[in-house]
């Protein structure tokens, strides 16, 4: 924290050129070493090289956005009023209001995406491009490549002269905690699961001085189909949902967790058919293999929920499963299928009339991203689309949820458990908006430089 | 809360010009009593009518400048970037982010401004322009007022259609604990003591699903003033501090509590012979003149204070006070000092070297505003306004911190203890953006109205 701080008193006045030139050094310095990344990543989260060479071309592409946006004057701009003569209210003075860095940020990186959500993820690229230093707290889940991007990350800054400590580390369940509560944090970014990011929110919000927890928990997202699309292309859905609900082995923060179908579509059973066919899967670490068993155990034996036959193989790999809830069951907030099952599960919600699909929709809590698979023209398509904007971060038509494109109008974040702050996103530019403090300068003389 | 529920459901999908009608017919019912308003708020508060009336001006200024920001598409706006063609991470589908209404918010105003900061002040006006229901906390300084602007606000709603449950109240303590704590609220605005603030934003983090406290709580806004501006101009600069210090009798959260001057301009002598001609002040509530002499009675008695004489008259007027103290024992974060005395007082520390100003300025402590008083041209004056710039929301040149302008790109607020969240504002055109909350729309069709 010292050296963080340190640094971030050296960094604090860097222009956003300076912050650009930083963070494109750091993204070369990445992508000269893709191939050995990509291998220890994959040693540490079975994730297989040819999502994880990609997820490094996301992660340099994210950090180059943000550089470039900085470049080109598209964040974080000075927006400047001048004096009104006259008394108030219609009469005020000059007011310049700027982008001033929060401090030091503590950045949670996420298990499941070693690169994207890890120590020169998203969160760093956003809280760098603010002109914060970070403090990451590594992942268990991939120890050895959370220490090889950290030097790579400083030793980058080092080459361009700027302060190396701009990105630091801390590794360890209680170091953790004690970096929220560390005096000189005054911000922390998270991706993890609920429980973590619970506790963690309440030691920020336990404080002495409160600091702002923008977190991205749990979300249980969920797909409806349409009559119109289940009559007319109910086989390319049920391929679709399969797809994404085991991308990544279902480790995914926008797998599709529930899937809300007529019922004469057949939709389970044609899923369950499809993942027959699977080969077995290796989840990130025996831990959250564990915890998805614990997951599924919870639905077995209850007379309103039938669940597929899952398997463990003799390596530890996984299978995937489906679980088929009546409405009342899944309309219960205590019913386990409201609990979100991290791993390759989804939950199938069947309909016999639309307004039933709709009060699944309806239900009073927040999600990372809904989607609407429905046929032009279809009227109840529009009302599904617009009840999923009251819950959702994201709303996708004819598509599925995994996939977050790295793009300046992105969305990621939603209502509680989604996120802890609805109105702030963690990919995208705007994510910087969560870093960057505005400060109004009044009457500021032109010969100060700002 | 029930009421607030339905109103936000029905008002959920209204367009920007419909909110602005809405908060246009507010604006001129208000403007219709102010003569009947500003007399109940002054037998309330005894804050005088031509402040009160002029209050009132700001705050259906700030009203409309909401509903006409709204209606030009200055604030809210939806970004739209195109599809791109190609595999990730350069191509991904189209997005338009769209601002949504976060729910309804909960909204604490402030015992000082019984316009500006109460039932139709900046905070609901922010929040009805992004399209939510509020419920304020009536102030127990003022009932009879609030429960006027509450009538005279549901009924202009009622007099355009709109739900009048877009405005409702609570009162009590106790209620107000409980709406913080209600299923439904989404957020809360708050404008108030450091002891208040900090009990209900626990009660805002401790929730089932926590939400967003935004609070603005306590801050000991520092002046400084240059080596040549003491030289120069201290008889000006002593009027305009006592000014500053005794407006509102000094019950503003932006009262320059911390005068930092050369020790050879005298300035606290200055100070102290013009306070003494001034007539005795009444206080907002006998509540609020007990906590003030309880504060005074912190200083005396200690050798690093010296504490100018202060007065009650036998009508329960309060005279103001100074408060000389050393450099060391302002450094000592845990002295009387360095609590904020609401009411007519000042602290003034004086320096021999402007470096020990530095120090003073240095500490880690957020504030709302600063000031410096310098001479075009001073180094030191420069060095002034950056140190100010880390710790304040606002940075003021050669002028007083007291008198927020009502400006589209003003900023109130502050690093802790200051606000609770420092990359947001209360006053201002973008205090909205705590309450409306963006939603990435992908690939969203175009026969389906957003």
């Amino acid at each position: 924290m010292e050296r963080a701080r340190g640094a971030q008193d050296r960094w604090w006045g860097a222009a956003p050129s300076e912050r650009a030139t930083a963070i494109e050094a750091i993204a070369d310095e990445v992508d000269r070493h893709v191939e050995e990344l990509a291998q220890t990543a994959n040693e540490e989260t079975h994730l297989g090289m040819p999502r994880l060479t990609g997820e490094v071309a996301r992660t340099t592409f994210q950090l180059r956005m943000f550089a470039g946006a900085l470049r080109a004057g598209s964040i974080l701009n000075a927006q400047s009023e001048a004096s009104v003569p006259g008394p108030p209210p219609q009469g005020h003075p000059a007011i310049t209001r700027r982008y001033v860095p929060i401090g030091v940020v503590a950045i949670f990186g996420a298990s499941n995406f070693p690169f994207a959500f890890g120590v020169v993820g998203g969160d760093t690229a956003s809280a760098l491009a603010a002109g914060c230093a970070v403090v990451v707290k590594e992942h268990p889940g991939h120890p050895r490549l959370s220490q090889r991007l950290l030097t790579l990350a400083r030793s980058a800054l080092a080459s361009i002269e700027a302060p190396e400590d701009l990105v630091g580390s801390v590794a360890g369940i209680q170091e953790g905690i004690e970096l929220v509560g560390a005096p000189g944090v005054r911000a922390v970014g998270f991706t993890g699961s609920l429980a973590a990011g619970r506790a963690l929110h309440d030691v920020a919000a336990r404080r002495p001085d409160p600091i702002p927890f923008f977190g991205e928990l749990s979300s249980l997202n969920p797909v409806v189909i349409t009559p119109e699309a289940a009559r007319t292309r109910s086989e390319e859905i049920a391929a679709g949902f399969v797809e994404s609900m085991t991308l990544g082995a279902g480790q995914f923060c926008t797998k599709p967790a529930v899937l809300i179908a007529p019922t004469s579509a057949g939709l389970a059973e044609k899923a369950i058919a499809l993942l027959e066919g699977l080969p077995g899967m290796t989840l990130l670490t025996p831990d959250i293999a564990a915890r998805y068993y614990q997951g599924i155990a919870t639905f077995v034996g209850r007379p309103e929920l039938k669940v597929s036959s899952s398997s463990t193989t003799s390596d530890g790999q996984v299978t995937a499963t489906i679980i088929e809830s009546t409405l009342e069951e899944f309309l219960n907030p205590d019913s386990p299928v409201r609990h979100e099952c991290f791993g390759p599960s989804a939950v199938i919600v069947t309909y016999e009339d639309p307004r039933q699909a709709l009060e699944v929709l309806n239900i009073d809590e927040g999600v990372l991203v809904g989607c609407v698979h429905g046929v032009d023209g279809e009227e109840i398509a529009a009302d599904f689309l617009h009840a999923l904007e009251r819950r959702a971060g994201r709303v996708v038509w004819n598509g599925w949820p995994t996939g977050v494109a790295v793009a300046g109008a992105q969305m990621h974040g939603g209502p509680w458990p989604a996120s802890t702050q609805s109105v702030h996103t963690s990919v995208g530019l705007n994510a910087v908006y969560r870093f960057a403090r505005p400060v109004a300068l009044q009457d500021w003389p032109s010969w100060v430089e700002v």
